[in-house]
């Protein structure tokens, strides 16, 4: 409903969203750029940027590159080192959290390695907290935390973080926001995304999506999940759990079994163990470490791991056709162990996508591998976590230092 | 950018198209329900409706029920047989022409029926504008055509309306919408969109998907083609071909032959040859009639063509499975030809959904067939050509009569 325009209070507290925004994913920037990018004059810019830094969310220094001749110009730097959101990742093979700084750099990273047994809510919960706490303790003591964000391999609920089915790690219904949020005692709640959700996010606001209105990322984990951007939104569908393409059955009659209780999916089809058992190493490493085992033997020359890479590469380059003729989207991006899988058999995919994809549809896509690393999913929550201060920075500052 | 409100005049359209489109899609209305729908004050909408008035394009009248005591509320009617669109339908094996009035009423309906040879462009738009020609003689003479809107079954370039792939006509890179334009000589542009996207719009508008912000559309021509809502809008990707879910391959291995030259896709798989070629009865009965003749068949006890609609079924059903854990729709909708088959398959259907949908995407989704019957894609061509006139009543209004 058009009724009125936004009142002066709606209007400024927009463009303080805004520019921190540009401040936290475009990093060090000057007044005159921010000014152009906003579409707002000078001295708006200033009185905005004035409020921010009274804040502390950012402050203006002398460019570090003062070469050009002329006055430079102010740039305004997120403050990164006082202002930070906790981010976890919550991996089959791994639980993370980490300290994010505004502006999204990592300040503190801590891992423990899981054994591939379900943990149950309780130990991973505990050993997610226990982290935090070390994480806090280095902390400065005029640093805030403005919020909090976990990624989780498996399908969540949105509004309360629940995860509904989390299939390899064996979890139904499980409280996962809620207990991590009680057991931080920060009195912070906790925004618990999909993984592969938060990958492409993170891979759209940060890595090689920028720019992109419409991509699909592939997330290879001990499963294989996926996120899509559509028209520059998240996918989500009625109740949050869109975008399973790892679920996409591309084999319905000689598939192989899926830990979701079907066959031939494409989760099934290129995954870990899919690639392991054809190239007949399923004994030996797992996890990335065994990927990367097969793609290196392969570039060296093993016949057994190249034939083994084709035949994942086939059917992922099918699942990419088939996503590739549904989203006509611009980008199709790689992450998790699927980089490697990529890498391995790039190939092959591109030969099923020109064999499959509609001409019309492929035209202008690209595939690329993503760019955020083995952190891309951390990265996602930690952009999730921000979500709320970047909406409205000044309301959310004064509530979690009041 | 949110610098500054709209100005008042910017108000002034938006709620004039907004009123228009209330008594387009919802039909006659009284003052005191758009008030409360639009979030108005009561002499804002008579305002507003004097104005529509005055330019013709709603008129106000007692409501034909005056049952109830008291005085009654005008009702705000569209002016529909004086304010029309002219819509086409192209589909393999019909040629369609209306004329639509204001509110959706189909006031003029021709049809011709084709081989299916490929006809070429010129001889398709020669018939199309024969058909408009008789039916504009029949037009009141001060009646006036506000728009023009074509369903094609193929891939169409938005903006100019240009087939990139139509396989099943055997067109590509043809220049139908500007061709049309040219004979139609009516000095306006011709919209074109894909029939089954044009057939999703119209079932969301005014079908069995109002109210679904995520629904997913499946037609069956001699193609099966798709349109998909995502978040109240439809899915169009990069260059606006998306949505082709006939696409998807489901049998990359034992796949019949595709028009499009790939194998095992969707359409291939549960379009009509499919199934007349599972019943053994490829030389019969062709098109609507030839499925029909299929479904009565199995109706009566007729074990090849239940067993035929049993492998459709089978097909149809992993490939909606599949769009159920893509998308997570509130809606699956079987249009065109599809609505026979899923009729006659639909147990097939729902078993392979509970055996390949994940339990938490499917839990809430609905299946149905359209409600819109034959005319779907030609209601959403009359659809995309009323989206201007609804934008902009007056302006647009003011352009054709001027």
């Amino acid at each position: 409903m058009l009724k009125a325009g936004p009142s002066q209070e709606e209007i400024r507290r927009h463009n303080l969203g805004t520019l921190l925004r540009h401040v936290h994913l475009g990093g060090p920037i000057s007044r005159t750029v921010l000014a152009d990018r906003m579409g707002l004059n000078r001295s708006t810019i200033m009185a905005l940027t004035a409020e921010l830094t009274s804040a502390g969310l950012v402050r203006e220094e002398l460019p570090t590159d003062t070469r050009r001749a002329g006055r430079p110009s102010l740039v305004v730097r997120p403050e990164s080192d006082r202002v930070y959101v906790l981010a976890f990742d919550v991996a089959v093979d791994r639980l993370v959290a980490a300290r994010v700084g505004l502006g999204g750099k990592i300040l503190d990273r801590r891992e423990a390695v899981r054994t591939r047994a379900g943990a149950d809510l309780d130990d991973v919960v505990e050993v997610l907290a226990g982290l935090a706490r070390r994480i806090h303790r280095e902390a400065a003591p005029d640093s805030v935390c403005v919020g909090v964000g976990a990624a989780y391999c498996g399908m969540i609920r949105p509004g309360d973080g629940m995860v509904r089915f989390g299939p390899n790690m064996g979890w139904v219904d499980q409280a996962f926001g809620a207990e991590l949020g009680l057991r931080l005692g920060l009195g912070l709640p906790v925004s618990v995304g999909n993984e592969a959700h938060l990958g492409a996010l993170a891979e759209h606001e940060r890595g090689v999506g920028i720019g992109f209105a419409n991509l699909v990322y592939l997330h290879g984990d001990v499963g294989v999940g996926g996120g899509i951007i559509v028209g520059g939104k998240l996918l989500d569908g009625d109740g949050g759990y869109g975008c399973e393409l790892g679920h996409m059955i591309v084999n319905p009659y000689n598939g192989r079994p899926c830990g979701c209780g079907s066959r031939g999916c494409l989760e099934a089809e290129v995954g870990e163990q899919a690639l392991l058992d054809a190239a007949g190493r399923a004994s030996e490493l797992v996890g990335h470490d065994g990927i990367r085992a097969v793609v290196d033997a392969a570039d060296h020359g093993d016949l057994a791991a190249q034939n083994a890479l084709d035949r994942i590469g086939d059917w992922l380059g099918i699942g990419v056709a088939n996503l590739i003729n549904l989203f006509n989207p611009g980008l199709v991006i790689f992450g998790g162990m699927l980089r490697d899988i990529y890498r391995g058999s790039a190939a092959q995919v591109h030969r099923r996508v020109a064999a499959n994809g509609l001409l019309i549809s492929r035209e202008k896509v690209q595939l690329r591998t993503s760019a955020l690393g083995n952190d891309v999913t951390l990265i996602g929550a930690a952009e999730l976590a921000f979500s709320e201060i970047l909406a409205s920075p000044l309301e959310v500052l004064a509530r979690k230092t009041s």
